[in-house]
């Protein structure tokens, strides 16, 4: 048989055909109005997601670098922050701040489980002088997406900001971060902005802009400061990856040609779609606050659950993800992130029936497609 | 009349049809025994082309972001470096070093001029408890090729390391690091590597990774450590620029298959026909020591230098570089650097006749392109 990749993961995802080929472009010189035309275009369609007025601006990075950008270019040794931690990459900002010589009060959070604003209000009742809070929006370890609304009301009555890693979760699920007082945003282009990795994105209210100011940490590639005297002179720092540039601006007009909202209920028909089928073969999910951008999902007791990623990935290639950390062996997840159809939620969920049946696990044959495809016949148009 | 553009610039520098098309293809998953795979080659071809048996590290940044990783990699807040400073970029290590509170002898040279190994053993002595010579092999912004073999000698004998700057020049101009002796070198994707920006390039002698592991600067994206920690996984820290990395192996393949001497020689062929073209008008060189790598020449008095260069950009789209800082409006700079072959010099040079009748410069038209075409002719094989 033929066998066909099927590329399933929160990041990289699928890509538009008319964005891959927009690579096998020739490069154009980054220091020309040609070039500056494009990446204008793209900021501004990075501020149409962002949903934002402030700028934002374009790292040649993965999207740990656009985090260390916002921890380097903000703060100074000693300043104390409190990062939320319910997951790998919650626990990353952590490991960020303590590199800079910051005073972090981590807050360790069960995988999955919420964390309410009113718990925020208490914790930063408890640590008075608490310049910022770094939250996740979609944490990709466990496929949580956090309440950033509820933290923005918070901290906006407080001197301290809000910093979200929205790398995973923008342009997936609802985050207008102006709206919701999100003080630094940052995000990368392998998730919902449907380009390869490579380059990361940030942005900065004016609230964060004063901090900025005050910043003594050692940062020069990462100096938030260098990207905006730059953007004001429509270019970068330092050379940008172009072909990248050149692939975000077309990916972002199909963005923009099909709207925010829509591009948000694309995604949780596609969740939606997903979890009925879970639910169809009986399967638990591992969050209490599942979001638009991926399904995790506890393997069954009886089942190997390396064995069962192994297979998806290897036998049916249908590239999901399997579990990390004390999940490992225990997890898998399912993204519906970037450009993916209805009907590659339905070969996700082939792939797994397939799959459970090779392990042995008992279920009706068919059941989660039937769940699926239901939802999505209902919501396609 | 149709119009093609030439990018003739020190980078970005054209790029192979077949390299530009792998980025086309759909992105892979990083986390795959088939990335691995890819990845792995390019390591073994940058190694290849950085003439070690250390290994190289890949890092997804522009060139500016290796240089700060041999940086926080590597020192501790108050280290003394000396710094080689003959243009632009010799000065970018200073204002790093600086950034991360090392202290910085500073040693600033005429633009083009040549600095010796003897110079520096008198600098290094006048300078005792130095940790580190920071130099540059290929200069952008003036043309000119340093003696890092020299400079190598000098520190082989001393306990500082010497740390080069090759973002330009490694693979077109000859520059083995492990005889010669270098104990860290940065490169770059977008000059003699022929593929876009995006990608950095790093490695380190065992002398510097004895600094590395006694290093105190904070650095979480740029910390080798964790580069290296991965690399002996098949893999990178962080989520790389995957389609980059892919164009990146194609490239090492056309660079092997023709091999590194020859790739020197070709640069060289080019050098010399760029600038037989040169003497025929009668224009001067900046540098006293022009490498292979890009031709830096003197605006003639009588002509505006800026309105050259826009001339031909904009009417004969030979896409050349002006001068930077001082030289600003006074020299233009043609590249002969990444995947050019004749005939794109006997363009670059036509251009520039072009451009000169149009702003009545006084020359015989067509004697830079003979002189050119001479050289080519007897080099061709």
């Amino acid at each position: 048989m033929i066998k066909k990749n099927y590329l399933l993961s929160p990041g990289p995802t699928p890509i538009p055909e008319t964005v891959l080929s927009a690579a096998a472009e020739p490069i154009i010189h980054h220091r020309t109005s040609e070039f500056s035309d494009i990446f204008m275009e793209t900021v501004e369609g990075l501020k149409y997601v962002f949903q934002t007025d402030q700028d934002v601006f374009v790292l040649t990075s993965s999207g740990t670098g656009a985090m260390e950008a916002a921890v380097a270019s903000t703060f100074c040794q000693g300043d104390k922050v409190i990062t939320l931690s319910g997951g790998k990459f919650g626990e990353r900002w952590g490991q960020i701040c303590r590199c800079y010589g910051l005073e972090v009060h981590e807050v360790t959070l069960e995988w999955g489980e919420p964390y309410t604003k009113e718990q925020l209000a208490d914790e930063l009742k408890a640590n008075p002088g608490t310049k910022a809070v770094m939250a996740t929006l979609s944490e990709t370890s466990s496929g949580t997406v956090y309440d950033i609304q509820g933290y923005g009301e918070i901290l906006a009555q407080s001197d301290a900001i809000l910093i979200v890693d929205g790398i995973s979760g923008l342009a997936a699920t609802p985050c207008p971060i102006d709206e919701w007082k999100v003080d630094i945003m940052v995000s990368g282009s392998q998730k919902s902005f449907m380009i390869p990795p490579g380059l990361a994105y940030l942005s900065f209210s004016t609230k964060a802009w004063d901090l900025v100011e005050k910043s003594t940490l050692p940062s020069f590639y990462f100096d938030a400061r260098k990207y905006k005297k730059n953007l004001e002179k429509r270019t970068t720092p330092y050379t940008p990856a172009i072909s990248l540039i050149i692939q975000q601006k077309k990916s972002l007009d199909i963005i923009k040609s099909m709207g925010l909202e829509k591009l948000f209920e694309h995604h949780r028909i596609l969740a939606d779609a997903t979890r009925a089928g879970m639910k169809a073969l009986g399967l638990e999910l591992l969050s209490k606050m599942p979001g638009n951008i991926l399904t995790a999902v506890k393997v069954p007791g009886m089942i190997d659950g390396i064995k069962l990623v192994k297979t998806m990935q290897g036998k049916y290639m249908a590239y999901i993800a399997g579990g990390q950390d004390p999940y490992k062996g225990k997890m898998f997840r399912i993204a519906h992130l970037g450009y993916m159809g209805g009907f590659d939620i339905i070969i996700a969920l082939t792939a797994l029936e397939m799959t459970l049946s090779d392990l042995g696990f008992d279920f009706k044959r068919g059941s989660a497609v039937e769940a699926a495809e239901a939802i999505l016949q209902e919501n396609w148009e």
